[in-house]
């Protein structure tokens, strides 16, 4: 049977579930640190498992060329290449290849495009995306798919929805079902809910383990990312998990829960990490600034992560000077940490019922700040 | 009472000993890993503990620029800011500035100096340097010394041996001792065994904790190095430590354990790993070399690191190629478990009164290398 995902409460729109795969389950909502070309920078595996993820995202594009496909399968798969044994979400490739102004040409087929390492020449189409994705041994395969800029006009969002749709029947056609392991469909259609909804009912048609959210955080501002997840969420069906591609800040995630959403992916938390901008539970804080060079408390009290557990905030400013490679590992872990500290939170407030008040809770925290960041 | 050293053991001239400092016991021989900002360059301390390191060395120089001693001490010294409970030894400052030509001015009573970071002007002179080592909470302080370039003339090499002596016993006036912190004198003589024996003298009179050999490994060449340890081998006081500064390859630290040497620091683990040179029982390897792109073994089979335990040759190579953080990470890991490996082998031999067989054995390993590494 391919994986599931079982409810086990619900609080509003929000949903608090688990989901079973192969590779374990993994409690929802979730956020997904990125380990794009199988690795989470500046993380070792141990690291990761540390902050409590369950779920680990890698990207197809980079790992079809580096170290590619095949190789990875020469070494037992993604997860023993990179000693993660959980569940790993690869995306299709589609998002990268589309960014690759000039390199890449769409087709009704697919995309042929050259790599960026080396100008090598590659092709994906619904079929090879999936067929790599196999190779790589994804516990969650994800459809290829168009995900067209922002803004972009109506006719121009129907026309590349409905090439994605029809990609999503060629995805599914070339998915190997295996125990524990799933296919993705991405609903498409911009900003207009009627083709969102169309989107939907094209998918659903096919069939998937689970409904992504795409080509949403791409510029059209939360309110109306927001308004698209209002917009669908009386046709997603309810026993699918529902993944919101590419998000977001800590305030996107807890806004997103709040509206069903559970699963997540970011590159914020590990990227901010590495240039010294700290996600916590009194905002957002920027490690280099000389305020903190005299500061003796931890970054975030309440903190689990190595870096609160250990080390004065006056010592991450140092480092991050310093240019040693410790800010951006510590500052990676710590911001992983807070990421599924919100979300863990999220979980148990749903849970019990309570989740307005959990989300208000830690919005207050933010606004009020930290007392040396004025 | 003083940091203690206690023989345990001798193997011809090679001895096993324990270091007694207050922060902790350290069988000896033992390599130092060095972490010039308060952090061994891309290591958690967790990390450096689990290579099997004892004691880490910190750099005066780099730290009294950045965060500045002043600082350190106010967060608690360096002890705590770098989370390192074991013994730290702070070099002295003058090995680094004296490196800084153009950029400082040598007199008879120190040297004047600008900041590398911002052209700020500091002075070191031999009580400056101790009382900035004790504000960091140096466990193992070391005197200030010239360390002349090498080749230098005998007459040059005597003034500033002369000179370097003068200074050890202003740093020794200048030290307060405390229980279970020490300070420790530095021979000087470059290659002139006549000059060393003069200076072991001379700092004997003014008696030390320690005993460093300084201004070697400096381009005079293992063989000169090795005469110049025996050249004052007989000279050394039997129930001190004895430091190697800035020593080495694993092959230095086999030669130099062999002649007497008890304490080791080098910057050679750490700086490799970071470049993808990797420290084996097989030899050195590249890892960003082809060869390793398919290779699915264990980067060496019988490590206890972290990357030899959970990761594949092929894995390290695409890191490096990636230009991942993770690869620095993971080879810097191995090769300092790789030194602290060799070196407790080597305790351990001494111990059995085998080392000239370990030592053999080792190197036989070495020449013998790895069949993948044609």
């Amino acid at each position: 049977m391919s994986l599931t995902w079982e409810a086990k409460a619900t609080d509003g729109y929000a949903r608090a579930g688990t989901l079973k795969t192969a590779h374990g389950d993994v409690p929802t909502p979730t956020f997904m640190p990125v380990g794009t070309a199988a690795t989470v920078k500046g993380m070792t595996a141990d690291a990761v498992r540390s902050t409590g993820a369950g779920i680990v995202l890698g990207n197809t594009y980079h790992l079809m060329l580096r170290p590619g496909a095949d190789k990875v399968a020469s070494f037992g798969g993604l997860h023993k290449l990179m000693d993660w044994s959980g569940p790993i979400l690869t995306d299709s490739g589609g998002f990268q290849v589309m960014s690759l102004a000039g390199l890449r040409k769409l087709d009704k087929d697919g995309v042929t495009f050259q790599s960026h390492i080396d100008g090598s020449k590659h092709r994906l189409t619904p079929e090879i995306s999936v067929q790599i994705q196999h190779k790589l041994d994804a516990t969650i395969t994800m459809v290829l798919d168009e995900c067209p800029p922002f803004p972009v006009t109506e006719e121009q969002a129907q026309s590349s929805m409905e090439m994605s749709m029809r990609w999503a029947g060629l995805s599914r056609d070339a998915f190997v079902p295996r125990d524990g392991y799933g296919l993705f469909g991405i609903v498409q259609g911009s900003v207009f809910p009627d083709l969102r909804r169309r989107s939907i009912d094209a998918l659903m048609q096919i069939g998937f383990e689970g409904y992504a959210l795409g080509g949403l955080a791409v510029g059209e501002g939360q309110e109306m990312m927001f308004a698209m997840i209002e917009a669908t969420w009386d046709h997603m069906p309810a026993d699918k998990p529902r993944y919101l591609m590419g998000v977001g800040t800590p305030d996107d995630l807890l806004g997103s829960i709040a509206r069903g959403i559970d699963m997540f992916d970011c590159v914020m938390p590990t990227r901010a990490g590495r240039t010294g901008r700290a996600f916590t539970s009194r905002g957002i804080f920027n490690m280099r600034n000389a305020r903190f060079a005299d500061d003796g408390r931890p970054l975030d009290p309440g903190c689990t992560c190595l870096g609160c557990q250990r080390h004065v905030r006056g010592y991450l400013h140092h480092l991050f000077r310093a240019e040693e490679m410790l800010g951006p590992i510590l500052l990676t872990w710590h911001n992983l940490t807070y990421y599924q500290t919100v979300v863990a939170g999220a979980r148990a407030a749903i849970l019990e019922g309570r989740l307005d008040s959990y989300i208000a809770a830690v919005r207050a925290r933010w606004a009020e700040g930290d007392q040396a960041d004025g």
